[in-house]
């Protein structure tokens, strides 16, 4: 059984001449000090006197670099993405056409090695009516090596459950594409008080989670699992904090005056769990991914890295986000279950 | 083995008098269409049209209601705190008078019952300077039903990582008195989207729970439990999120250019959890609860309801807040450490 890592970063090159052109984040540029251009994808609090950005190493943008890191760590198969922020900044006139551009060069990547590599595609978010989000999902579809869809938590400016977003849901239901959902925007900079404004350690590790479970419990309380049933969306870092945090949610429904007295029916969340949504294993540890597996399944939780963003601070032969993720199944599950969390979900639920 | 609650609130009448007198949140008012006073200790959204703040019943500040409940429900001690915001918003001058005179209440109270009934005492965290918490420290290690201190997460206004705190982490691990954690303050409500402006679900289930996940990862970050290696902290909500997230904290301490490279020693976040850190059982589910017992240890968890808040919306015998946390354990652990978690642990830390 192929191990697959359904959580693998890649900018197309066509995406980083684009961030080379721009001065406000995102952007890419270099700083002389480093040495290498830096990728800038979210503002790096400068005033810091760390790092303005991520040193842009070719595992970025280079399919060569990509191979090479899945052939040393044992990775047969990657989906991949594009990193955040994904098109979410572009003129409205101009993302249509860039993300079509943008999804075809990512199909054009993967399939110089069309066993070994698929992807996720992207939509123009930022376009200016649905239209042009419902065009590029049909051409996505065209697309051999596409497998779904990448998506942050701003969705079309208000979140994921903004209604206007339902025929987009609709949309990628029926295509069968699912959508990775992956954090980008963090909470406010006020929350992490002023010892850590020069740190990314708790906009990583807390922001980006619970970015993640706002967004998805947001699309539960809209009802939009209840409205489209069939939607299936892939949660970054295991969910976020959303396995953890399921039945707190569900008390607080059940405690929460309007909707107790409802008599709408509802699916419960445990049901969205098991029934709209799979988590990928990128949790670091064996505790987190047990909370993972029992919330969704074990059927439901797919190994991942998120490679390049976890580079290990010092050289060594491999790289931690990848052995943590891959350790922590190993010690937790039998040989039957390992497989399927390493691969055997992946390449059911994405066809590879 | 009898079942002890360390997770019950209950506001002396004193305070409610004193809220009673107050305009602005927090206060206690007669709101004419509810037939009841309203408890607002948070900013309840008014704009909702939904209910202005919490019922006043008597469960809020009754001793005699208080014990009725643990009667209906099979709680042999309960361990009372001051529900959120204590005592946070007092003018500085006063803080310290009102500390000691709300503890000395909370005191006499637990005294009716004097087996049954134990207290975290309240801290004058808004007083001038750190002479008059030290003061009310002295003042708590003289009252016989004085158990630990309960603190929300604003510390002295900037944090529980505040390096001001550190002298009273000290006198707090001195006197040997743990210290109850609780969220108030929530996240930003910018996160939480529109549709969500007047419900309390996502403020509650996600607000609460990572505001608790930041202050502590802050304390943590900053070495607190570094320099005042015998404190001790009982955690609301079975740790916010930090059982589920401490994986991903590690690894983005471990991939902080920073951190990893320097050669400060420091404890890690686990040994944290099984040495400085409780957490409460109030999770409401299985699956979490395991997370928090396998996070911080089958001796460090300790059964809670949150009574009062969660009232059940309709009339029943049992509250839910109860019967859900109790039925996790009791459906998990074998019954060792069902007895353990029940009550036992806290007797056990809590000297009750």
């Amino acid at each position: 059984m192929p191990h697959v890592d359904v959580h693998s970063h890649l900018y197309p090159p066509e995406y980083i001449e684009l961030l080379k052109k721009r001065s406000e984040v995102p952007y890419v540029k270099l700083f002389p000090h480093i040495g290498l251009p830096c990728l800038c994808n979210r503002p790096y609090y400068p005033a810091s006197g760390g790092l303005p950005g991520r040193p842009l190493t070719d595992h970025y943008y280079s399919v060569k670099a990509k191979i090479a890191f899945m052939d040393t760590h044992g990775i047969e198969i990657s989906v991949l993405s594009m990193g955040n922020p994904w098109l979410d900044f572009l003129e409205p006139s101009t993302a249509g056409e860039i993300a079509a551009s943008m999804n075809h060069a990512m199909n054009s990547l993967c399939q110089e090695y069309q066993q070994r590599l698929f992807f996720f595609a992207v939509l123009p978010m930022s376009a200016p009516d649905d239209s042009a989000i419902i065009t590029e999902i049909q051409h996505i579809t065209t697309l051999p090596q596409a497998r779904g869809v990448v998506m942050g938590t701003n969705g079309l400016g208000e979140g994921l459950d903004d209604p206007r977003l339902l025929p987009i849901w609709r949309e990628l239901a029926a295509a069968n594409l699912p959508v990775f959902i992956h954090p980008n925007y963090g909470l406010p900079a006020s929350v992490w008080g002023e010892n850590h404004a020069s740190s990314q350690i708790l906009p990583l590790s807390i922001g980006f989670t619970t970015e993640t479970a706002i967004a998805i419990t947001r699309m539960f309380l809209a009802g939009v699992f209840d409205t489209v049933p069939n939607l299936q969306l892939i949660l970054s870092h295991s969910g976020g904090t959303l396995p953890f945090l399921a039945g707190r949610i569900e008390a607080c429904i059940a405690h929460d005056m309007k909707r107790a007295l409802s008599d709408e029916p509802r699916v419960p969340l445990w049901e969205v769990l098991r029934k709209n949504l799979y988590l990928d294993g990128v949790i670091f540890d064996k505790i987190g991914l047990r909370t993972a597996i029992e919330a969704s399944g074990i059927d439901r939780v797919m190994f991942g890295t998120d490679h390049p963003f976890f580079a290990p601070v010092k050289e060594m032969p491999l790289w931690p986000a990848m052995t943590l993720n891959r350790d922590a199944a190993r010690e937790l599950l039998d040989d039957k279950e390992y497989e399927m969390v390493m691969g055997g979900n992946a390449q059911r639920v994405l066809q590879l």
